[in-house]
């Protein structure tokens, strides 16, 4: 049997049909022109027809369809209840799709499909937990508690990059201050590079960037530190620090079994990221008082069909 | 049938036998005097045999022995692993205590033990997760998840008190800086007072303490303020902020059904705590901006008694 993951993007809907060693056999995308909640229900439909004809299977072949939004959803009713960057309100995905689909639908939040398709290819075994922190515009935590999915009791939960970690620090989006994702997202990180550019004209970061900071990217700091320029190493540091006072309270507080860095900022060499990491966490987290093992910290490996093999798996 | 729960305190070893409505209906007390394991599991198995002497009742009528001690335990071998401020290392105590009770034993994290009764109390219900935490010398947080303590894959979990709110801010005993406990435990609250009482000699603060500092506990501010002192009602407000920033870390992480306060801070008057903590909760966390319903905000309710029962609940 196969089953079909929909991940609903700010801009795209990308379908996969997935297999029974979790990979993506056959895939489809179209963008999101925002109509009504009947056209994207049309949508997805016509996406998860379209990746079984491509693969020449019939519907009886398909176990389920999962399909992964940007926002808050009732996974019991089979409804989304709020997202972000489209004006979906109280949509009742299941039912609309039953018109297309005989086969049950599941909905989940777009991170938190992710962190179940980096779970699953982790090899799930004996894991009661693991949570998957993707490092972007800003920063998702999508926590699997026993295989599932926790999105609290009201479908909102995971939102751990709205951690304040800084008392009245930056203003964030969410409307607090001193976020998490405000120092330790991918867009944090090109903040903070260009501020010390700004700082330090004799940066090697400048001539990397054609002195021209709308070039700055997440990777110019790491670039630059490894090219021997001091400015960048410290921005990078710093960025560690950031980035660790964030895993270490989500550790603290909850212990998973594995902690996985996801996002573009992931793919950094280890020497430059994982290791850091992992060596700031063990030197200020809860548990070496203890004496017990730590909690294992590894990089994402699904990149983007995370979120679509995750939402192909939340029938499982 | 009666269950047995002993609370393992840094002073006193304290045992309940409780019933099955979750009442306690016979205590015995002693000082926790360090020896030995083997002397502590004796004290131990002679305190449960204490209450059911006291009660008049035979061993067959206790279904189970629940103990909850200062540091992280390993629940499924029985052992405690390491404790706080008594030297226990690797102490088998399910196996110790069978040379005199051949009844399931089962060990708990204390302040688990305590989120564990006052959740029971609360009346679990539907309820899939609740949070107890308690503003004391630090902050201990008891996470109750699907009806069972969470502690992690290492039994260290629920060191929310360990998450920092403040980046670099004031060092902790665990040896990071900036952590919730160092800005609203009770303690905390009481270095807050007194640093205000010293920046503001005409206080009222002065005059209710008999201008004594060492006199200061955490109802201090609240009284000044009830009386119209202004700095007290200043540092009874930025407490507020301090307590809502953690807590909202938690809610917006897992968005828990219910979040408990307790300890001695949690028995202020509600117009001065639990109504001004809601509303500024309220005011910051994630969920407001997807129209969904938010955690509940409660104030503990067994008191010292929470460890005892929780622990006599571990086997449930």
């Amino acid at each position: 049997m196969y089953t079909i993951g929909i991940d609903v993007g700010g801009t795209n809907l990308k379908a996969g049909l997935v297999n029974e060693a979790y990979e993506i056999v056959a895939t489809s995308k179209m963008p999101l022109t925002w109509q009504s909640q009947e056209k994207l229900a049309e949508d997805l439909a016509f996406l998860a027809e379209d990746v079984i004809a491509q693969k020449g299977i019939g519907k009886e072949e398909v176990a389920s369809v999962g399909i992964g939004f940007p926002g808050a959803v009732d996974r019991r009713r089979g409804s989304v209840i709020h997202t972000v960057n489209i004006p979906i309100r109280e949509m009742p995905v299941a039912q609309m799709l039953q018109k297309w689909w005989d086969v049950p639908v599941f909905l989940g939040n777009d991170a938190d499909c992710a962190a179940l398709g980096e779970f699953y290819h982790y090899g799930s075994g004996d894991i009661e937990s693991f949570i998957l922190v993707t490092l972007g515009t800003g920063i998702g935590t999508g926590i699997i508690i026993h295989g599932h999915i926790w999105s609290g009791h009201n479908g909102c939960g995971g939102e751990g990059g709205h951690m304040v970690i800084v008392h009245d620090g930056d203003l964030c989006t969410c409307g607090r201050r001193g976020c998490w994702e405000r120092y330790a997202s991918a867009s944090a990180l090109i903040r903070q590079t260009r501020a010390a550019m700004e700082t330090n004209r004799e940066s090697a970061m400048w001539s990397m960037t054609g002195n021209n900071l709308e070039c700055v990217s997440g990777r110019t700091a790491f670039q630059a530190m490894d090219a021997g320029d001091a400015a960048a190493k410290a921005v990078v540091d710093q960025y560690i620090r950031y980035l660790s006072d964030g895993l270490v309270n989500l550790i603290n507080l909850l212990q998973p079994d594995v902690v996985c860095l996801g996002g573009g900022v992931s793919h950094e060499r280890e020497e430059n990221l994982l290791l850091p990491v992992r060596s700031r966490v063990r030197e200020i987290s809860y548990d070496r008082l203890m004496g017990v093992p730590s909690t294992t910290i590894i990089t994402a490996k699904l990149g983007n069909d995370a979120g679509i093999i995750g939402a192909a798996l939340l029938g499982r």
